[in-house]
């Protein structure tokens, strides 16, 4: 099936993929007076009087925001904010299926941080939740960042999204292979939203887990290894240099990742032979994102001696894909009314979904996408953190 | 029954009033892959291709913002954003029942007029229409003006919805008593964002008629007529003076109803007395619109020799209420792809809920809210216009 074609016209067919729904009926005069005037006043006066009913009054508690400039969607690029919406309503559709949250797209016509941050502050209070979705490195940083006081859950699904999911893959390949994921060698190639946010939270993993500086992270982008010579680094990452490349080594993605145990590739098609792989440490692991041609192909890794192997895509095993976390990591934080989402909820996040595949094997270190049970297991570890 | 309280329980017992819903399934990789990734780059694709395109292949066709800034709720006054959800929700709700559009509350942090009119900018994209809603004279009539040039249709529902009621109603009470629309000396009193939109809705009708000034308006605020020597008028009941009082009439709303046919109240609670209309002319309209308690009640008016009697409650005969016009307005707005909603189009609503009502008698010169063909009669009017 040629997937793109379908889907147009299947987008065609139903004129996009969401819709409003009430929840009461309208057929008396009664049921108008009570979900309108006059018996709405009601409701609203008490909210009025005491702002905290706003979440048990209204749709609030179980809504978000899921907010695109259009300036990074999915591998396609800057193509602006309506192109982006199938992408925003497909991410609604699993906000509801998956965690019963009602989702609404905001496809935002600027693509200025200062004035995306203003607009998010503005509609906020209708919201109990904003999902940033494929906004461009570096402005997903400033905004996610310039948010956090906002009293509700602002999340950057790109950059977190990724990161966990990640990690938890990470910790089941390391059951698998008998390592600690505090003292893997690893080189990133990609240091945009997903590759800053993967190294921040191994970071944190590590130093949670007690056993912080013992591994190595060294993050790539298109000029080979991040180190503290270069001259043409956005704050990002050089902030990142306090947590990678302990011992600032340069050189391209291929000459770093030589004997080291992990390879991640958030980056571009076709990057790795299966030579690179053979001169990484024994029982390789790799995780190639990059979409929908990934980094490597499975049976060239193989051909490398890779032990176990993810990617972003559907077909292959160990698919890395947001949708196993963000409606979890919100449904959590709406039930437990958070006002941010923590690096300790991302954490609890990774490990409760690592914990949800059972018994992981190397084709099988993630749960499957529509295993309807991971957002409930992620949202009660999110509730507690 | 206390329908304040029982709407509070239903409010508290639903969490809200409305949801998403999805339009397809997703139960298998299939269906992931065509929602989602890697099929969604499709309709993205050829959307950035043909942005003309983001209006069959998304919900932006059959999408409208219903946008607030909570600063004059119901008759509640500014109760802010969150207070003003619950009324939000309601409206999104007929939207969907009446008319089958979605509908999305969009309740603003902020009052500023300019800074609502950037966040408007901001957030159209992803939008077929707005419903500017319960945002307060004078800023209203400005944030309105100035997003017409924003490629859907903007419409302030407090002005122009009720003044299409309104006219509409009247239409009818003038056929049961052999009058013209255009030949009627009316008195309004209230000129904030109603009173002022119904006085230009009737002068736009009296040209479309080709019978301009042969009646009288006269538009009252707190301190009575409106008239060319006051030194306190904000610039929206300045702009009425050139066509409203043209014997430039002084005097509180009492004189000034004195002898005239029709009174229009958009003001306040038991204002009038059976005293008040026995001096009006013979056969006496009246339209009484203060909520929940209008200028005066049926039954005193009846004393006073009213001939048609309208409020704005459900309990009375001939609600003038504005979800007979909204849905219909921006259903038929939407079907046609039109960028504004006209004068044209706004007499062309009224007229059509005019004739919606069949053989108007004086106890029905409005059809029912309920009444489901309604907002397809105005939808095909307003498509036309």
């Amino acid at each position: 099936m040629d997937y793109n074609q379908e889907s147009i016209r299947i987008h065609q067919e139903l004129g996009g993929k969401i819709q409003i729904q009430g929840k009461i009926p309208l057929q008396t005069t009664e049921d108008l007076s009570l979900a309108y005037t006059p018996g709405v006043a009601g409701p609203c006066l008490a909210i009025a009087a005491d702002p905290a009913l706003g979440r048990e009054l209204t749709i609030k508690k179980n809504s978000v925001a899921v907010v695109t400039d259009g300036s990074a969607v999915l591998g396609l690029g800057n193509i602006g904010p309506l192109a982006a919406l199938p992408v925003m309503e497909g991410k609604a559709l699993l906000f509801k299926e998956l965690a019963n949250i009602d989702a609404y797209p905001i496809c935002l016509g600027t693509q200025d941080p200062a004035e995306i941050i203003r607009t998010v502050r503005n509609i906020a209070p209708g919201f109990g939740g904003i999902n940033l979705e494929d906004i461009a490195a570096p402005h997903c940083f400033f905004i996610e960042r310039e948010l956090q006081d906002l009293g509700i859950p602002v999340f950057h699904d790109d950059q977190h999204g990724t990161a966990i999911v990640l990690l938890a893959a990470l910790i089941n390949a390391c059951t698998l292979t008998s390592r600690r994921v505090s003292r893997l060698r690893i080189a990133i190639n990609g240091a945009g939203a997903a590759g800053l946010a993967i190294a921040s939270l191994l970071k944190s993993y590590a130093e949670e887990s007690g056993d912080p500086g013992q591994g190595e992270i060294v993050l790539c982008d298109t000029r080979g290894a991040i180190h503290s010579a270069r001259a043409d680094l956005n704050a990002e990452k050089k902030a990142a240099l306090s947590f990678t490349n302990p011992n600032d080594r340069q050189g391209s993605i291929q000459e770093i990742m030589e004997a080291m145990d992990v390879f991640i590739g958030v980056s571009q098609a076709n990057l790795l032979s299966a030579a690179d792989v053979r001169r990484m440490a024994t029982d390789p692991l790799i995780f190639a994102l990059a979409n929908p041609v990934p980094e490597i192909l499975p049976h060239i890794a193989e051909q490398g001696g890779v032990a176990i192997m993810a990617t972003g895509r559907s077909d292959f095993p160990n698919q890395v894909n947001n949708a196993l976390v963000f409606p979890g990591i919100f449904r959590g934080a709406l039930d437990a009314n958070k006002h941010q989402i923590t690096t300790a909820m991302k954490l609890a996040a990774a490990t409760a979904l690592a914990g949800a595949v059972g018994q992981p094997s190397a084709g099988r270190i993630l749960p499957s996408v529509l295993d309807r049970s991971v957002a409930q297991i992620v949202a009660r570890a999110v509730a507690r953190a």
